[in-house]
């Protein structure tokens, strides 16, 4: 693996999964394989689970990591070609992305989507250059249009946490006060149908009208705007906001009646409820279930440590 | 020790001083305790000495650090329960402080007060619940009520510059333009007042009328408005700014006279003068003092360094 | 060396640039050097390859670094002696640099200039009461008058790459629409007229007329305002921007004519072109020459790393 960036980058989840839970079992094994090694660590936009776990994951692996908080540390990158540069950026991409991958061994980025231009968003711009011009393994912290090491720890809790063989999983829509973009969502439902597609789940994603995800991350889920019929028997709830694809970063609706409580999840297989947080109580979930043993989303953001050591390890193997 | 948010949870302070001045005698002696631990420092105001400081203190220890400055790096904490999160605040610290308590076995947390409400300041409710939701052993790296650190480097230094058994502390109020905390007069005078239990000093407090601290923190102290009475034969004297705990985080007076200056020192035996800075100079002390060799500032904000390591060393060997 | 902050620093330039490439061919020699060493980085200003360089070397010497970006993390430092500080700074240079000292082993400072104040940039107040307070030694990560890491990175990369034993080096000034220090252009021009006097190169500079850099920069240099006649022949032509000297910090000229592209360089010797980064494509260097084989920028920003740490080791080996 020379890159990590979705699913499409990873050719076995379920093997994947057992090799995280195997450094988790035993996290200080190949301390030597980072030894010497720079994870560069850039930030478009702020994060706090995000570095602190991907940090963790390296230091564990005897890695060095700097960490570049470009909005506050930096300046404005310029992106386009071909432009003469007598504005407000002050460096161009092609430069500041080959100058990291001179001091950095792997390097991992994370960007937020402005939600005004899907074409743009979705191009996935800047990420593709920052891998094409800094020349060494990256990994996505969170891009435009995906966010896999959230999906590879949601996938993780999954499989430490389900009781039968083959649980159902469903995605749930949650109302927000913000458009939100797509990230998340995209990349749980392209995880979940891999996942599916390997056996290892049933795969359900519920919805309001409107808020159909794009159709290259949701391939053999089953999609239903009737929330309460998707519940029915779910071993495992993935609650989460996100903006319109089609109506693009648009709110369609207040989204009442979407937020769960407990008894709401009655007509469940004693469902488990997870998020990716940060979660806004009581208007994404309500506090009663995040109170309640029913939540694992303390121990999905606990896995995401585990994801990102795993991703780390089989990156470093490939310089 | 798995707490150190005041002199309370500390049982013998001669004893901890003892083992500072171990510690700084051999500071590299204990790294295979720190070896894959990580210390989480949490900044909700800025940092200078007690962020380098606690960061030295953990790289002797041999253990990693991360830094995250809330108001920078992070977003809004809610810190109310009951209410609908859909408002400014992305994040409840229930989460936030749970998540953390995932990636780091020992959390220094800095929390400034608000100086508008007194009873909220005074019931540490951030602290509190940073301690109860992360789980993880805490230290306070000042809070809003107090600045244990501080304090413990101020009687190492007094310990090992002390020219008498029993030298006479005089905490003396001093002019300063804008309202700021009780943190550290608190922590001061709670610190000497335990010293002088042990037999270790003796302590008096002197400031103009209406700048009393709250009882819990001065008992056993004596209490004067004369200050010139109370610097009679000082061996240390240390200069703070402190707003008034009685007309809550107001100035009461533009404090003539307060100021020390050399000429002043002279009813002391040869006293040294501290503060914990940072300090304005010739406004709560005067240049000649602080370029003199009556100063110990430099020296006690070095001690920091050795306060810090013996607390995350006995914090460390309670996880 | 306990002080790096010119190439007056430096007793033989040519022997340092050999110090550095055995380095580079063996990076990871003199781990033992930098054990329970610690750098400090101030930024008084934005970094970006300043700090990743200089953070690599340290972590390549096996020593810990703290970063302090005094404009974000920190507060005003007062600079003045004999004032009250009655204001808006918070901290005298005094109290801070003398407690960075406690806890650092090696400093390295960055701070730009005013641009505003000829006198008062060229004595490089801040930088020389930062070496005189803190009292371990400094490291220079560019002042408001020079940048030697950059000049040191600049003259390994013109001994790597040169195809004659004594090649013409060109400064040129170019075009920018901001007022630029000449902190670069003065360090550049010290470090290849002291070059040229050990008989590594021949130094031409060439800018618009109302561009002289002070004299004490450029002894030796042959200067001249006909660009086209500088290029002649040479073997590597270092573009950079800087405002007027003598109209202190003025834009004398927008500078048609004098941005390189491939046809401007016909009359060298296939020069190879140089830039320290940031660079505004198409305004001062034009995209063909930065996207061609003659350009030298990321080698130039990939050997600040080598230069960084062969100074760290030297000053390490005087602590």
């Amino acid at each position: 693996m020379n890159l990590f960036t979705s699913v499409n980058d990873v050719s076995d989840v379920a093997e994947l999964v057992n090799e995280a839970l195997a450094i988790k079992a035993n996290p200080y094994a190949d301390q030597s394989l980072g030894k010497n090694k720079t994870l560069g660590l850039i930030f478009l936009n702020p994060s706090l689970r995000t570095r602190l776990s991907t940090q963790k994951a390296a230091l564990n692996l005897g890695m060095n990591v700097m960490v570049m908080n470009m909005d506050k540390e930096g300046w404005a990158l310029e992106t386009r070609d071909g432009v003469v540069m007598n504005g407000t950026t002050v460096e161009h991409i092609r430069e500041a992305a080959a100058v990291i991958g001179e001091y950095c061994d792997v390097l991992g980025i994370r960007s937020f989507p402005g939600l005004k231009d899907r074409e743009e968003d979705y191009s996935e711009d800047i990420f593709n250059k920052f891998i094409k011009y800094s020349g060494i393994p990256v990994v996505s912290l969170e891009s435009a249009t995906r966010h896999p090491l959230q999906s590879f720890a949601d996938l993780i809790t999954i499989q430490e946490h389900k009781k039968v063989t083959r649980p159902k999983v469903v995605l749930s829509w949650a109302p927000h006060i913000k458009p939100l973009p797509q990230a998340v969502p995209n990349s749980f439902a392209e995880w979940m149908c891999r996942a599916q597609a390997e056996g290892l789940l049933d795969f359900v994603i519920t919805h309001p009208e409107g808020y159909e995800l794009a159709e290259e991350f949701t391939s053999g889920a089953r999609i239903t705007y009737d929330q309460d019929e998707a519940l029915k028997n779910a071993d495992f709830v993935y609650v989460k906001n996100w903006s319109s694809y089609q109506d693009y970063g648009k709110i369609l609706t207040s989204g009442d009646g979407w937020m769960l409580d407990l008894e709401r999840l009655k007509v469940t297989n004693e469902a488990k409820v997870m998020h990716c947080l940060p979660v806004r109580r009581d208007l994404e979930l309500s506090s009663e279930i995040l109170d309640s043993k029913e939540s694992l989303v303390i121990q999905e953001a606990g896995n995401r440590l585990w994801a990102a050591q795993t991703v780390l390890k089989n990156l470093l193997s490939s310089t």
